[in-house]
Formats: C-alpha cells, sequence, structure tokens
C-alpha cells in the first residue's frame, strides 16, 4: 500500500532541499513492500503575490485525504510573517490539530557542537513541544490604541485537555526511553495561573506514569542548562511558547539550526502529520544550490518512523550518520564544499551500500 | 554625604555573600568621600517561619528611606516560591517601580566559557529586562476547575508607558556603549496581540534615536544566537519573561549562574533600587562558607555606579577581575579550593594594592 504524501516545497531552499528528501523516499521505495504516491502543491508566498492567499480556500480539504505533509520552508522577504505563516503553517497545524511538535536534540556523529568539550553522548535529548495553544492564542487586543493610555493584552489558554494529550505523549515517549525520563519546563514561581494549572496537570499525569522520573525546571533555568548540562535531558516538554524557545536553543547546541528536523504530529491516523526542516527559507542563499538537506532528510526519517516505516528510517538515519561521520562530503554550513545535490547523492550511494 | 543601603542577606548562601560585599563596601569606604551606613533587615524564610510572612507589614515603608537595598537570595527548602518570592522580591520590584533589570553578560578574564572557542572578548552584551509587567500580571484565573473542562487563562498586558519607559532606558543605554546597537526580543510571528504592540513601540522608539542601530530577533531565534553568535550582541531589550530567560540563558554561556549579578533599577532617586546574585540560596552548599561571593561582588559594582561612585565600581570591578585572571584564589564552583572568605580577602589584598 502506498503512502500518499502531500509536498508543499514553499519558498527559498525550501524548493530545493524538498527534492533531496523526495530522491531518498524515492530510492528507499525500490525496496518491496514500500511504496510513496506524491502530490506537490505550490502553496507559497510565489502563489501568495498571484493569488493573495497562502493557499486556496479548500487549501486544508485538499490537504486532509493524505497520509503525511512534507513542507520545505515558507518566507519570502518583504511578505509579513502574519501573511506567510499565519496564512499557511499555523492553519495546517491546527485544523489537522497536530498538538505535538517534536524536535530530536541530537548532534550527529562528526558534527562540531556549539559546546565547549561536548559530544554526540552528551547532547541527545527530544523536545516535545505543545503546538496549538498555550502562549499563542488568537485572544486579545488593545485598549486606548494610539492615546499615552495605551496597552495590549494577550490571553494564554491553557487547557487541561490540550494539556493532558500532550503529557500524555511526552509521558509515553519517555516511558519507551531506556532513561525514562522527563523534565518538564514551567515558570510558575512568576506566572501566577497559568503555569500552576500546568503543573498540576504534570503532576496528575505522573501518578499514571510512576516508571518515569519528572524533574521541574523554570523555564529559565532549564534554557541555562541546555548549554551547561545537556547530558541531564532525555525528554524535555513544554507548552507552546516554551517549546519553541527551547527547540530553537537546543539544536543551537547541536550542529545548528540548519540540520534540525521537526515533526508536527497528530496521533490520529485520520488526518496527516506535517514534517519539516526548523529553518526557514533562507532567501541569502536560496537559488545556489548550497542548502543542507540534512535537516528536510532528518524530517523525512521522522515522517517514516511516524507512518510505521522504522527500518526504513532506521536505515536513512544510519546512512546519513555515515555521511557526516565520514565528513568528506558536507555542505558548506559545516565546513564542507558539496552542494545540496552532491551531499544527497554521497548519502544515497551509502544507502545502497 | 553616607549612602544608606539596606541589607537583606535573605536565606542559604544570601547569608554567607552579603558579608563578602559589606567587606567589598567597607574597603572602599577607607577612601576620603565616600562612606556607607548599613541597616540590616532579617526578611527571609527563617522570619516567615516566626512570622508567617516574609517581611512585615510596614517592609516596603521601612525600606524605602534607603538609597539602595543589598539582597542575598531567598528560598528555603519546603518553603514554596510562591511564598519567598512573591513575598519579597516581587513585592520590593513592583512597589518601588523597579521597571528596569540589568543583567551583563561578560566572561571575566580568566574564567571559562561554556561555548567552544569563546573568549572574553566575544561574550561582552547586557540584558535589559523590563521587570514590572508583560508575562507576570495578576491577571487571570480558571474555568471548571477540577472538570475534564478545565482551562486557565492569564493575561500578560504591554502597557505603552511600561514599554516606553523601559525602550527609553535600552536605547540610552546602547547610545552611550561604544557599538549603539541594540537588538530586541519579540515573538510577533506567533504571538498576535502583545507583541505586534511591543514592536511598534520599539518602532517608534528607534525614530528619537536615531544613532542606534536595532535588530528585531524572535525570541527563539535570539536564544539559539546567543549560543552560536554571542558576538552579535551589544545590549539586548526584552519583555519580563524574555528578558528573564535570556537572562538567565546569557550567563549560563558566560562563566555561569553562579557568578552573574543583577540590579532592578527605578532610576528616580527617591526610591531605591535593589541589587542582587542572579543565583538563588542553594541549600546544598549552604552553612560550609564555599559560596562563591563574584556574583554579589559584581552586584556590589552595580550598585556603586547606579550611586555615581563610577570610579570606586571601577576599582572594584579592576580588582576582582585582576583575581580570576590571576587564577589562583577561586572558590570551588570555578575549579578552585578556596573558601568565600578566602577569595575576598585576596580580593581586598588586590584592592589596596
Ligand atoms: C524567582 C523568579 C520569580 C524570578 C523572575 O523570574 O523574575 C527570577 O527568575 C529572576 O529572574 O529574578
Ligand atoms: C514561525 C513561528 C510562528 C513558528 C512558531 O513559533 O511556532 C516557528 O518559530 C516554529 O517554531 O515553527
Amino acid at each position: 500500500m502506498a503512502h500518499h504524501i502531500a509536498l508543499i516545497p514553499g519558498d527559498g531552499i525550501g524548493k530545493e532541499v524538498t527534492p533531496a528528501g523526495v530522491r531518498c523516499l524515492e530510492a528507499l521505495a525500490r525496496r518491496p513492500g514500500l511504496d510513496f504516491e506524491f502530490s506537490e502543491f505550490p502553496y507559497s508566498c510565489e502563489y501568495y503575490a498571484r493569488h493573495g492567499q497562502m493557499m486556496p480556500d479548500d487549501g486544508i480539504e485538499t490537504l486532509r485525504p493524505h497520509d503525511a505533509i512534507l513542507l520545505g520552508a515558507v518566507g519570502y522577504p518583504g511578505v509579513p510573517d502574519h501573511v506567510s505563516l499565519w496564512g499557511l503553517l499555523l492553519p495546517i497545524r491546527r485544523a489537522f490539530q497536530q498538538y505535538v511538535n517534536l524536535r530530536p536534540v541530537r548532534l550527529l556523529r562528526g558534527l562540531t557542537s556549539a559546546l565547549r568539550d561536548r559530544g554526540p553522548e552528551d547532547i541527545n535529548y527530544l523536545v516535545v513541544r505543545e503546538n496549538n495553544e498555550g502562549e499563542y492564542s488568537d485572544i486579545g487586543g488593545r485598549l486606548y490604541d494610539g492615546l499615552p493610555e495605551a496597552m495590549a493584552i494577550q490571553a494564554n489558554v491553557i487547557t487541561r485537555k490540550g494539556s493532558e494529550r500532550i503529557l500524555d505523549y511526552a509521558f509515553r515517549t519517555a516511558q519507551a526511553r531506556p532513561r525514562k525520563q522527563l523534565a518538564y519546563a514551567t515558570k510558575s514561581n512568576g506566572i501566577k495561573h497559568s503555569m500552576p494549572f500546568w503543573d498540576e496537570q504534570v503532576a496528575a499525569m505522573a501518578e499514571r506514569f510512576d516508571d518515569v522520573s519528572v524533574e521541574q525546571y523554570h523555564v529559565d533555568i532549564l534554557a541555562a542548562n541546555f548549554v551547561t548540562h545537556p547530558d541531564w535531558f532525555d525528554v524535555v516538554v513544554g507548552t507552546n511558547l516554551f517549546g519553541d524557545i527551547l527547540s530553537d536553543l537546543g539544536p543551537a547546541t547541536a550542529g545548528g539550526i540548519g540540520v534540525a528536523p521537526s515533526a508536527n504530529i497528530n496521533p490520529d491516523p485520520a488526518v496527516p502529520s506535517m514534517f519539516e526542516p526548523v529553518h526557514g527559507s533562507a532567501p541569502d542563499i536560496a537559488g545556489e544550490g548550497v542548502a543542507n538537506p540534512i535537516a528536510m532528510i532528518w524530517s523525512v526519517v521522522m515522517m517514516l518512523e511516524d507512518l510505521g516505516e522504522q527500518s526504513a528510517a532506521d536505515d536513512l538515519m544510519g546512512a546519513m550518520e555515515n555521511v557526516t561521520h565520514e565528513g568528506r562530503v558536507l555542505t558548506r554550513d559545516l565546513g564542507g564544499t558539496a552542494s545540496t545535490n552532491a551531499f544527497t547523492d554521497r548519502l544515497l550511494a551509502e544507502l545502497k551500500g
């Protein structure tokens, strides 16, 4: 049975790394029993320039029947974020209730950490971010706009249902890992209403997973510890905003944002999950064919895992890490000279070999 | 004319490092024209154990006439944060409208950065945090508490007045530094109401300081850049929560939270500002006399600057950095064996010499 994949290459280097991901999938599909069907959608800032919106009105319904969405990157100089992101990325996350944002923070063999004396054995954790509610709510507004008395109010909304489902996911994930450790980000020592509520949801969930060891960190200290003690962490869960910050910070210590993958998951198979590199469309290098496809290919690995194709995922990840470890064919950002295609060629040779 | 200093040693190692700070001030006061009068207040978790509150009802009024407050640390195992912090630290910050929280991030000569290949010339910036409003508001509550439909709502409040005063401070500070650069933290690509308002306040203020170069960073990317490009930053301003996170993260890259100072400032001389180490009361090492007094002494330096005693401040800071550079007498956390007192003795000898 073929997996139906919706491709949204998007803008800038999104259009260069998405084909690299597809080449990997096509190579894997030469194996018996593994097959993919791709539908490509041009939703992007270019699409916006022509149609005044990032995707058509029925975009969400068009994407719905797919098994997964693979997104390159969106964004273009001059197009404000609230157009490009709120017109495509956030609506997809919300319409399909992709409430889990997963970001592995792992230093690939052969890459160098920005932290002193830290190697792959020190940096290997997973950030699990709540992806639908919390600090990113649409609720709020202004009072006395334009006057000296002006103010803006923004509501953070943390629901029990929203917390329970992300925490359940995080606890299960921790339980399935050898260390069985879960750290959670909070700020209940400063933020009085939402954060103590979040802490209570964690405490309640912890009772149902008594083999998982749980540690509370205020987000400021947690951020500091990602730098000073990355080896302390196994699974780290946070609300939307805290997860956002931590899942950019972690990758910065582990080879850079440029190689970081992410998954936006709804575990319900009736709706698609979405897989995307953490990096943006990088207009400064777009068109040169030099973008690093690692973040995209790693996102493809996460997609394969989510589709239940664990052995294909393992093979692709293993091959990629062999290539970084070997260190001979790397893109410019990692100190090499290879193009996007040359890196992918080397990886595909490794995958076959 | 003597400067009147209110001392609140607090709990744990707060009671060990505060005397080190006082010894430095007493040494400086041997100089003509410099004098201090100290009043010590026992406000702490111990005080709470005896009186059921962290400070007396008239605590704020008692502190008000002083020129500055020097705080050690508060917190004790078993006393919840909402008692110790909301009963002392936050009320002082708010009652005196100490709306500026200043945290220098600078790697002292002789100390080692947690970042690979980074030295003192790479890490030298100042985090300016809004300290009174924003994400730490008291506004919010719960709906359907205890039921499956439960939720908590927390309002962030960003006022024009609150933004203008912190931004004015940040721009002036940037203007007075050689690089004249101001980076600001936002998250207006995800948080729709409060953050675009904050961005507008920055843009308006930028027009009044056209010799300062301003850069916008979303807080997730900013956190990542503190790790990958610390040398990009000069002055960094953020709302209460973002400033909190960034000002723990920065120090983690620069010798650790253990050596980081902070100032809670209201520029109005009619009310006291407060100076405190970033570290907490560290119950695990309290009572052993081994706490590192650098964060406290650096906070004393910031207090001297605020009191207009720039040359005393420079001398104390210079002497301290000579001691760290020499590297012979350091506390345990920095790889040495010196006690709190031995470090302070060495520093005072250097200061005299
Ligand atoms: C203890 C806590 C309320 C406080 C804060 O977040 O303001 C602390 O983290 C700080 O930065 O001084
Ligand atoms: C672009 C922005 C809205 C988005 C977010 O904060 O969710 C991005 O930072 C991410 O993490 O995917």
